[in-house]
């Protein structure tokens, strides 16, 4: 009756997408049960910060921080059970960093739906995102086992997210910096991304009981997921639909990404500065045409296809971290969970690859 | 050799505001030495959020957060020493607090300088308060003593922060409503103002080992407090000088002060008419006349004299306490820090009420 007993079945016929979905029919309503039950009990009677966290999550999302602690779970033969209060914590402070975000970055529609800041204004939004990241915590607080491993949870929940508002801020020091390089994009990316999947992925392997080697090597894993994800999302926000404004929101916005820093170093001089003139534009004076002219860049100077590569160069890397080798289980999720991120974007990946 | 000796001394000769200040110069140093370790160690390499947590705590203030706790343990006859770290959590989680209140309300100048949003930027201003947010759960691991008593006081700081977020917000939503009452002022300030007084004084209670009553009553205690603390606050910006670019900001920010709550429900229909227009005014838009007149308003209405009297009433109350009948030293803690509270307004206060 164990809840990996599934993996006793052949490989062939296993599948980690498949499973990943059925952990999220089994466990998911619970984890907003008590990510629920814990924000109304941590706040005074009658907040408001209740109906807005309420709102916020009811907007949906893909709840990919409160799943991935049950697949890891799952797949180190642990009962999902013990990771459901984590993956709340998880999915709470991802939502946290959303509210900040668009508020940072000025984002008036997120999935389909107004953001907080527009709906609340701008002070409550910045009031929301603080009672979140404590309610994080307090979520922490109801992982069962000893003081002692909610202690060093909330440790990695500490440091984790420090190292992602970190990322936020070279986010915002790279876009003044007059020469961004590709390591500079990387490691804004290693905090600002790759933390919030260090924390799900390492997170729940601790709560597992893993080795450390093992719950240091998912957070090695982890980086390179972030990467995977980050890159992914800069392509997706060119070549496809994120359910926000228009595509190419994120050149109105003057962000740095992959496509980006790729063309600033290999197009011309007259493109390159070009295209660092339209990153510091006002949002409202970036046309279509403006981003059909970048979008033609970054197909030209071969910035679509170098993060493509890039991509698939993170893949082994995750997947070749030694640590993995002792759980064959994890290594797959591992491989699974590429495939996740990758799905928004497989078909441009196929077409560009093939043809 | 123990800590609280001092205490031995007669009554008479005992001063704590002296004592206090004693206790600053022998362990402020530390607090402030392991508040930088901590969010040296707390950020990445080369973080900029280093750099920003130091230029804000440059500007100074009172450190009255990091302080109270070494008085509490003092009055308790435990070693200053156990609430160091602890103190460090309350200064760090008051600054973050400061950071981004300033941006919500639009204040340039605090202590003289730029206000983080004003010298950084607004994005960067909300990444530096929350990630002091989390330095102060890092600070409140550097506790001594048990795994659970350090669970209690996260626990505490949570509860107590996500209270001041409330109050927070009951303060905009006050600022929306036509009819604010003295009711829903005060419920604000109980949230806003009295937690990050709670904190430091229950919490340096239960380091020191006080029992459950005397804890719970110094949070009681600390409710009022509070209170105080925000009145005099109130009153200052009007009568007094805070340091920030003019007397009256409050009024040029719309803030639902204590004056202003007496003043509209008391004074004519016209006058509280013009006073409620003139808080929805945009800032820029407020002139010093306005002020003057907003000013004379609060003398001839009575509000003025309300809110004095309604500060002697609550330190009353603070000092019956029940639960501080077990530590007299507590007790005369507590009168000495309304004292501290209302020394910037105490000669208005002496001349309104004997002139």
């Amino acid at each position: 009756m164990s809840a990996s007993l599934n993996w006793v079945a052949p490989m062939a016929e296993f599948s980690w997408a498949e499973r990943i979905d059925e952990l999220r029919q089994q466990h998911l309503p619970q984890i907003m049960d008590v990510l629920d039950s814990t924000v109304l009990s941590g706040s005074p009677d009658g907040s408001s910060l209740v109906e807005m966290t309420r709102y916020h999550l009811e907007t949906g999302g893909k709840r990919l921080r409160a799943v991935l602690p049950l697949a890891v779970a799952d797949a180190l033969g642990s009962d999902p059970k013990n990771v459901v209060a984590f993956g709340a914590a998880c999915e709470i402070l991802h939502n946290a960093t959303l509210v900040h975000d668009d508020l940072q970055d000025g984002d008036r529609i997120r999935r389909g739906a107004e953001t907080i800041w527009v709906k609340y204004g701008e002070a409550r939004a910045i009031n929301l995102g603080d009672a979140m990241l404590y309610y994080t915590l307090m979520l922490v607080r109801k992982v069962p086992g000893s003081a002692d491993l909610r202690e060093s949870l909330s440790d990695r929940v500490l440091k984790e997210t420090v190292r992602v508002i970190d990322g936020q801020e070279r986010e915002f020091l790279l876009q003044q910096d007059d020469v961004p390089t590709w390591a500079d994009y990387v490691k804004m990316v290693e905090g600002k991304t790759s933390g919030l999947f260090a924390l799900p992925l390492a997170g729940a392997a601790e709560i597992a009981g893993a080795s450390s080697q093992l719950v240091d090597g998912m957070t090695r894993a982890a980086g390179h997921l972030g990467v995977i994800f980050q890159i992914q999302d800069d392509v997706l926000d060119i070549f496809g639909q994120k359910g926000r404004e228009r595509p190419g929101s994120d050149i109105a916005e003057g962000k740095i990404s992959a496509l980006v820093i790729h063309t600033l170093e290999n197009a011309s001089p007259e493109d390159s500065a070009w295209l660092r003139d339209l990153l510091r534009r006002e949002r409202e004076l970036v046309t279509d045409a403006d981003i059909q002219r970048a979008t033609q860049l970054f197909l030209t100077t071969g910035a679509l296809d170098f993060t493509l590569a890039e991509i698939d160069r993170r893949a082994a890397l995750a997947l070749s971290e030694p640590a993995l080798d002792e759980a064959p289980q994890l290594k797959a999720l591992v491989s699974a969970i590429v495939d996740l991120f990758l799905a928004p974007i497989a078909e441009l990946k196929h077409s560009r690859e093939n043809g």
